[in-house]
């Protein structure tokens, strides 16, 4: 027999771990979390002395100031981590949550539980943080997890994860169950991506090209997030400070994030009122316009949208502007361009809001509020490990409940067919 | 521009339909479906006669015997096949059931929705009754469909699509909903499993080879269906009468389909005196034993059972069978060898009961009924595409609420974050 490689040994390993995870009461997990947060607090400077080493090798290497800040741990970063996995224990377990339950006329009582889906892989990039929210919310839900993270990020990671690893096994979690994949070869993502005999899925946290390699190269199921081109159209009946409010939210208050707004689409009977009066407020605050010709025409100093912008998540104080002819025309534009994350309309008009929210083909369609609710936290989940623009099993923020399965119990007392 | 190949051109008429579909009334729907019935009955003769071909090249090939069975056509089977569609008439719409509805703290009033995935991607093998089955479900639950059958069933096929087709589009349903692939090339497939601009989702129904070439090159997300090693142990506190009936039942009563007994593990307490009973009745059946090491001590016909044989879906009147210590060691067994589909413990023990159901990882877990049960019809679900082997998205038997997503629809008045 072959030699296991690091994945096929850890793979076993967290699978073997699964199976007595999945049947371990809820007190056992809530102790092990606080325990794990309290063990990241103690460990601090380990912690910390760890992550000056990864930002130095950034450095070197003459890495962005934007990664950096995403690299960097501060103990104000430690302390929210730990917070994290406080708020977690409190969280209800989804594990064993009854989601049907049904008699048949032969006798047969069938009950249809939630239960963890055995292991699951994660795939993220520069942000440590993301080894102790992962590594968290999968305990909760009874999952042992692998992880791999961005390889500027490996020595914080480490010691992230055997900070946590030592205080959840000494508190009753079972050993193996967080696995960490130290090789910094991109080559074993892709191992990763076939491992099918110990993962039961994978979730990509990252950017858009990550996510293109996982969803292209996997046979693992996988849970695609995160990217989003999200629309708000302005209708002739908006009420215009409300317009200027959402979309100011959507755009400027986070813009290198997936539910910021990329592209505002306007109705034709308001745009010459309504733009220059929104670009006043976009002026100060940077935003730079591209716009169709009607645009254009309104804004003097748009520029002109090419199609490729209107296909484009710039994460960035830029926008895309088109002038439409009425809410057909906003709802025939975001099928074209939409990545099924969050689209808007503010409008006042009853049958322009139910049309787009019949419509629209997204995981979030609203009406008269902004794309940046979309989160588990702003949802009220209480967590969030990522926002599926998938169709299939979770769609939109996924909080705890999404890390699950479920399971048919069905008793019975001799019944045959 | 490239010219489209075939798949591309009716992927984009399936998208084109789909997004008109997603928002048709149920009557619609249902009186579509019932039109679909009659235009089959209708057109018995034509259909029948395009399977006559098919089975005449199929005879001039040297088909099996079973083969050809799964591809005949006859009055009784099409008259089945109308019968099903209005069946599927009768069902509840699954499209626009709320999910959850939830208020926030800020006022965001938030619903989720089950609405379609879009487009399905069904590829099957021989039977032409799935044709009409699987554009019957998908039509109700709002989903465009592309189907690729085999290809020894083309002609057949063809001919219940176009019909099928004819009626539904005279009836309000959208042009281009349903799209039948006429390559027989195989190439197609893979064609098809990298379609994800124009498919949501591809089901395969067949086996294990069409299922693991699918898994493994689809880029679009994939419900895994019907791989079947489903295990029956008897504890030690079993009544053999009911012990024996499941038994006989899981093994006998269709050994060809996906819930059915391959492999009995027997308490070592009660081996000796259950299993010389048991096959008592296998021997009248036919059914052949391959055993342990003590099973072949106790049965003097076993034969031995090899390693691989633990890990095989005979689809036969052939069973493993092993004696094992305890509840524990055959939940081992079948941790070992489970595809995850069906498992049932026969027992009277309260403990032992509820262990193997927590323990064992299966789509549906019995306790003292027989796997036969899995099933859409048996579940009461009212129709059937498939039972899913894996853990995301749908797990067991998957009726019409399988075939669809959610969304979120969120109202607000001018929230901003």
């Amino acid at each position: 027999m072959n030699e296991q490689t690091e994945l096929q040994r850890k793979g076993q390993a967290a699978k073997q771990a699964s199976r007595k995870l999945a049947v371990l009461d809820t007190n056992t997990k809530n102790k092990a979390l606080m325990a794990m947060a309290d063990a990241l607090m103690a460990n601090q400077e380990a912690i910390l002395a760890a992550n000056e080493t990864d930002l130095a090798n950034a450095e070197a290497k003459g890495t962005s100031k934007a990664l950096m800040d995403r690299l960097r741990l501060t103990d104000k970063r430690l302390a929210d981590m730990a917070e994290g996995l406080r708020q977690i224990a409190a969280l209800p377990d989804p594990i064993g949550e009854g989601v049907d339950a049904f008699c048949r006329p032969n006798g047969l009582e069938i009950r249809k539980v939630r239960v963890p889906f055995g292991v699951i892989g994660i795939i993220y990039e520069a942000r440590p943080n993301v080894t102790a929210d992962a590594a968290g919310l999968c305990l909760k839900s009874g999952n042992a997890v692998m992880l791999r993270g961005g390889s500027e990020a490996i020595h914080s990671n480490i010691a992230v994860i055997e900070t946590l690893a030592e205080a959840a096994y000494a508190n009753g979690i079972p050993e193996g169950t967080f696995q960490f994949i130290t090789t910094t070869d991109r080559a074993v993502v892709n191992e990763m991506l076939k491992l099918n005999q110990y993962l039961d899925v994978i979730i990509p946290r990252g950017g858009a090209g990550l996510i293109q390699t996982v969803v292209n190269n996997s046979t693992v199921p996988v849970i695609e997030t995160g990217v989003g081109i999200c629309h708000t159209y302005i209708d002739e009946t908006a009420d215009f400070d409300m317009a200027e409010a959402i979309a100011c939210n959507a755009k400027i208050s986070r813009p290198g994030v997936c539910n910021a707004m990329e592209t505002l689409l306007v109705h034709e009977a308001i745009a010459d009122t309504f733009l220059p009066r929104l670009m006043e407020a976009f002026r100060k605050a940077g935003v730079v316009v591209r716009g169709c010709a009607r645009t254009m025409a309104i804004l003097a100093d748009a520029q002109e949208a090419t199609d490729e912008d209107w296909a484009t998540e710039y994460h960035d104080l830029i926008l895309s502007v088109r002038v439409v002819r009425d809410v057909e025309e906003a709802i025939e534009h975001i099928a074209r361009y939409t990545t099924h994350h969050s689209e808007a309309i503010v409008t006042n008009d009853y049958n322009n809001a139910r049309l787009f929210q019949m419509s629209v083909d997204a995981a979030a369609v609203y009406v008269n509020a902004s794309t940046r609710f979309t989160d588990g936290f702003e949802f009220g989940f209480g967590a969030e490990i990522g926002i599926s623009t998938q169709k299939l099993h979770a769609r939109g923020p996924m909080g705890l409940k999404e890390l699950t399965s479920v399971k048919y119990l069905i008793n019975g007392n001799g019944q045959i067919r």
